[in-house]
């Protein structure tokens, strides 16, 4: 009689919770936004780059990086990247992309034609001019993280910078903080090495197709740079979206629409029946913000 | 003369930061332990599963787990695994390795044998009785987060538990808690989730070899299971290393030597010269506990 009261008890407190907070899938969040909840993806930011699986969709972040998106985009109309490849795969780590000749003694660098190979880092800028939708919940490698335009970023309150998460881009460099011009890029694979914040210049996110890219057999030379040449993969052609008139249009949705706030409360708090206990916290590289394919 | 001596200044305190805690490199570290700083492995404890690119090294928790890793041992003595195969690959989230018919209607999945398919979840278990190294940075995830033998764990002052790091591996279940029995076991390949912690059993951690199965082709039907059987990867021999007479023994940093203290503060405040902004601050999952392979 015992046992059967408290079951009852339990039963009752979580038909309660479920009734007043009703979980949604994230798929049916989606599905049930407005026009209102997506921000539509300026197709001159969008850099697509092919793999032999598919389509990488890259969104780039001027507002974070000016000096070197500009690059990045007259590399890639100057089809820079063409007869470049994937040359590096760091497990747990990044995957990098562009002239392997860079880094070998004795060969010469292909030309970066007119991009200019000295621009400043643009690790931080300030915070004011940005809307900074704050996550609630504590982040230890900064004051504040959060989301702006769709991208995960960081503040203390003054600078904000965007920070290495899976699908986070960045401009490799070396020793000189200034030695990065954007010709050659990585994308965060694992774990988030989130001390790379304000160490390096952060250019943008994948949107779409981080699974062509994320799962490259790992280079098995030092820092997992491929160790000979045909293990390389070619990068197919990269072209900016606005200059390809068969790219679809893409949408990211809006950090600070409802329908983010249930996404991102479904990640703090999963309440479907597989979890038994709901964390009750998230973390900013934890949540990755939704995106669409929509016509152009 | 005032931007000389500005410039100057950082330039001494720079020298000077080096100077008074000389920063070594993980490699440098480890060259420079001593026995006293391993704890060798038990080989009863290390399963050794071979996939087309080489032995994935995986050192079970029976501290933590000890029905499950039961089960698990004895389905590897059984040789359960033989003719099964990598089921799944879920882009930043798991590999699954097991038997597929588990999940497809109509079919009958292959027997375990002897070995019990009840047994209770184990998702935490009491601090005491553990050496718990705590790690001095904040966990957003739980009250504290530190190290228990090498693996990477976390503790509410009462109870501890293994977390969802990169390398961890936990025992598949569907809804009822006690479904997951060790015959299908996941590894944790992108951005921790963390949210699973305590709500599914974990069991160990990959030693040696994550790159060798993190970088499956991720699968294309939902949550990232292959969509055909050819899609699928064999396992190679899985045992015991206590069963193998050509198994070299393994041996795991401890975590309250220096060593392994100058490793953490190394993830926290990189000195090295590439780096202008030490983090201040480490995660858990950013800290993988280092292993070397010995002589049996």
């Amino acid at each position: 009689m015992r046992v059967l009261s408290v079951l009852l008890g339990i039963t009752l407190a979580a038909t309660f919770a479920h009734a007043a907070t009703p979980q949604r899938s994230t798929d049916e969040i989606i599905k049930g936004t407005t026009a209102a909840d997506w921000r539509r993806v300026d197709p001159k930011n969008v850099m697509l780059m092919d793999l032999p699986l598919g389509t990488v969709v890259i969104e780039l972040a001027p507002q974070f990086a000016p000096a070197h998106v500009r690059n990045i985009e007259t590399l890639t109309r100057d089809k820079y990247w063409d007869g470049l490849w994937i040359i590096r795969s760091h497990d747990n780590y990044v995957v990098q992309w562009g002239d392997p000749s860079e880094d070998l003694p004795g060969e010469v660098r292909k030309s970066t034609g007119s991009v200019t190979n000295k621009i400043p880092p643009e690790y931080e800028r300030p915070l004011k001019g940005l809307k900074f939708d704050a996550l609630k919940d504590a982040d230890g490698w900064a004051r504040k993280a959060g989301f702006v335009d769709g991208f995960q970023a960081a503040s203390d309150g003054t600078s904000a910078w965007l920070t290495h998460c899976y699908g986070a881009i960045g401009v490799g460099r070396g020793n000189p903080p200034d030695s990065g011009d954007g010709s050659s890029l990585y994308v965060v694979i694992g774990q988030a090495p989130r001390n790379l914040d304000r160490n390096i210049t952060v250019v943008g996110r994948v949107l779409k197709g981080m699974e062509y890219i994320s799962a490259m057999p790992r280079g098995t030379g030092p820092l997992g740079f491929y160790e000979k040449p045909e293990q390389r993969t070619p990068l197919g052609p990269v072209r900016m979206a606005s200059d390809d008139p068969s790219a679809p249009g893409y949408e990211v949705m809006r950090t600070d629409s409802k329908a983010f706030a249930e996404i991102a409360e479904g990640r703090r708090n999963r309440s479907d029946t597989w979890y038994v206990r709901p964390a009750g916290y998230t973390n900013i590289c934890n949540i990755s913000v939704p995106m669409r394919t929509v016509a152009k």
